[in-house]
């Protein structure tokens, strides 16, 4: 088969992470190596920078300057919120024509994979050659398919430390500390606070995900009972739990609590749950003197240095992965790691591709071997888990 | 002059930082080298150990683990938020006078020292031989007389690394972000955030601190005109900020947007402020559409592994000579810190001792050098702060 000749675009999609752009530059450095692909156009602001030609040329930087952008946190060419539809995807497809784009690299989440997934239907559509690949990223670790997402195990890794910070501190000054945590509608991250638990009376005490729900009295009485144990209580609370309905906890704080809401409900950048769920203990729970709500928010997807080094090397591969897929094997797809050791032995890994049907829109939610009771997470999670985060500092004590 | 021979006892107070137990094992170190010391009592949380007798003794503990103990963060003897009076304070004496404790040292902010000033006034008015020592600690850096405190430079480069990823991110998917920053009813911490800025777009656009109070309707049109010019705005906000007649927004934000305030405000611990300012923005300019807010919270003074190279042996030094102090020149009062070099060369300090009253209940507020404009820190508070945070990563961009 004659290799196909042309151009390629990256784009990255989506809230970003401390290793996204590991992952673009795992895809220029290996597409730099291959004759069949000329200029590497980056997008700015993914699909966004697609339809409007806001490109900028990628073959030709140092490799100086490619390595300190693969270190530096957060999307260097812009990240886009924009979930194209089938006419936005025919209007990027005119702007790939013009510039003989036949490569299609697109780092994000499902709703990255959807993209990546029409305009392969289009390519055909049109009979237009065009390599179609999705390279995984989410600090939500929500995409079905691959073991994990890159970005996942450096979030993890900043929530098991900020946990077992403010553990101590909670041990300083006794009292109940809620923490929110992302991970949308899923409890992935919520539940790699547990790694901060190094003596049996650590917290946190109690892991809320949105895989079990949870009704209100349950969560008072939970936290109390803690408090009456360990004369104290740190919460994790995932941003996404839901009560018995399935109704999430957010919006109801935020029609109890916050003046202008418009019914759209944001689930990071608000204070509001922390705050919901502190009021709610106070209401029932007066006794307790000391009562706290913190959101860890955009610092767990962007903060400079906490990283791990796995996933550092894991994010870079799968870009890299993501050019070989496309010019030796001629496929489109969505990259996805497959894990080869188990349990607690050496880590090890590989690449496969995954069609994009399967990963585009779709959600994977943490299974009932990791959880099935409220406020609790099964130490089953702590053997998938520790390999990808590394290790932790360990706490001195008196 | 003879050596004062006796037990000493050491206790921590306040909110921890990450270097609060080097100034515990500097002391302990120290101590363990005086003949003239016995044993050294470490209290649990703080005076309220010293009252109940709750002791543990750290004399015969190993370098290793004190080792670990320095190296962890928040307070391992546990903390405490009480304020004693003379009253507390003869109670507390009587608890010495029957375990022959005759070193007293104290690490924590302006409330300890006040603790050991009147400690120090009781043992005058018994004739009772006592060496009362404050170890200043806070991550708020407001305690007067010395340059600067321990707990300071490292919850700064926190602020600094977070505001720095958190900028990435707001660079990535524009829109306006406001992250509220501990300090109290100063700005030190805040206005660290201005050492992210490493390229003449990126953020913090905007800082506000409580030295220099702001009128809502003047910081809705300054975020406005920073996202007119940079289509985006970062903001660095005080928790202790007012409008100009002294009223915190805190407390404003707290009577609009919590059902079950009781008058108390609570700075720390709840994201009312960011909500609250997010929502005026939103109130008047609608038409920006991306609007978060974070609260950075009790990250800034326990994360793990962020930690200021110059503020650990600032911290430890304290505490030794803390003993110093207390021993060879058997006086009482304040560690403090003077800063020998002047601006940009090499940093070199040495510590001094200061009258208890003089720090004793005092704040030290940002000077108008460092600030007098509602939004903006001036370049000669980075000559002061530089020094004290250390290196910080250097982003790679496109």
């Amino acid at each position: 088969m004659a290799k196909l000749k042309g151009n390629a675009v990256v784009g990255q999609s989506g809230g970003p992470t401390v290793v996204i752009n590991q992952s673009l530059v795992g895809i220029v450095k290996a597409a730099k190596q291959r004759e069949e692909i000329g200029k590497i156009y980056g997008a700015r602001n993914g699909v966004r920078g697609m339809l409007e030609e806001q490109f900028v040329e990628l073959q030709d930087l140092p490799d100086r300057q490619l390595d300190a952008v693969a270190g530096t946190p957060s999307a260097a060419l812009g990240s886009t919120r924009d979930k194209p539809d089938e006419e936005y995807c025919s209007k990027i497809f005119e702007v790939f024509r013009k510039n003989d784009i036949h490569y299609f690299f697109y780092i994000g989440g499902n709703d990255s994979a959807s993209t990546a997934h029409i305009l392969n239907g289009l390519s055909e559509k049109y009979s237009y050659d065009l390599r179609a690949i999705h390279v995984p990223k989410t600090i939500d670790n929500d995409l079905p398919v691959t073991d994990h997402c890159p970005g996942y195990p450096s979030a993890a890794r900043f929530v098991a430390m900020a946990i077992m910070g403010d553990n101590l501190d909670n041990k300083s000054l006794p009292g109940v500390k809620i923490d929110i945590i992302m991970g949308r509608h899923t409890g992935w991250l919520a539940a790699a606070s547990m790694l901060a638990r190094q003596d049996s009376d650590d917290g946190p005490h109690l892991i809320y995900v949105p895989e079990v729900p949870v009704e209100m009295t349950q969560f008072v009485e939970d936290v109390d009972r803690v408090v009456q144990t360990h004369g104290r209580c740190l919460v994790a609370v995932s941003e996404g739990i839901t009560d018995n309905k399935g109704e999430l906890w957010a919006k109801k704080a935020q029609a109890v609590m916050e003046q202008d809401a418009h019914g759209n409900v944001t689930l990071s950048g608000t204070g509001v749950l922390a705050d919901f769920l502190v009021s709610e203990l106070r209401k029932s729970k007066s006794h307790i003197k000391r009562m706290r709500g913190d959101t860890f928010g955009y610092l767990q997807r962007c903060f400079p240095g906490v990283i791990s080094a796995v996933d550092a090397q894991e994010a870079y591969l799968v870009g890299q992965e993501a050019v070989r897929y496309a010019t030796d094997w001629a496929m489109d797809g969505s990259v996805a790691i497959r894990r080869l050791s188990e349990g607690a032995g050496e880590y090890k890994m590989e690449t496969f591709l995954t069609p994009l049907a399967s990963v585009a829109a779709k959600t994977k939610t943490m299974p009932a071997e990791y959880c099935d009771t409220p406020g609790v997470i099964k130490d089953a999670f702590l053997d998938y888990l520790k390999p990808l985060v590394g290790d932790l500092p360990v706490c001195g004590r008196l």
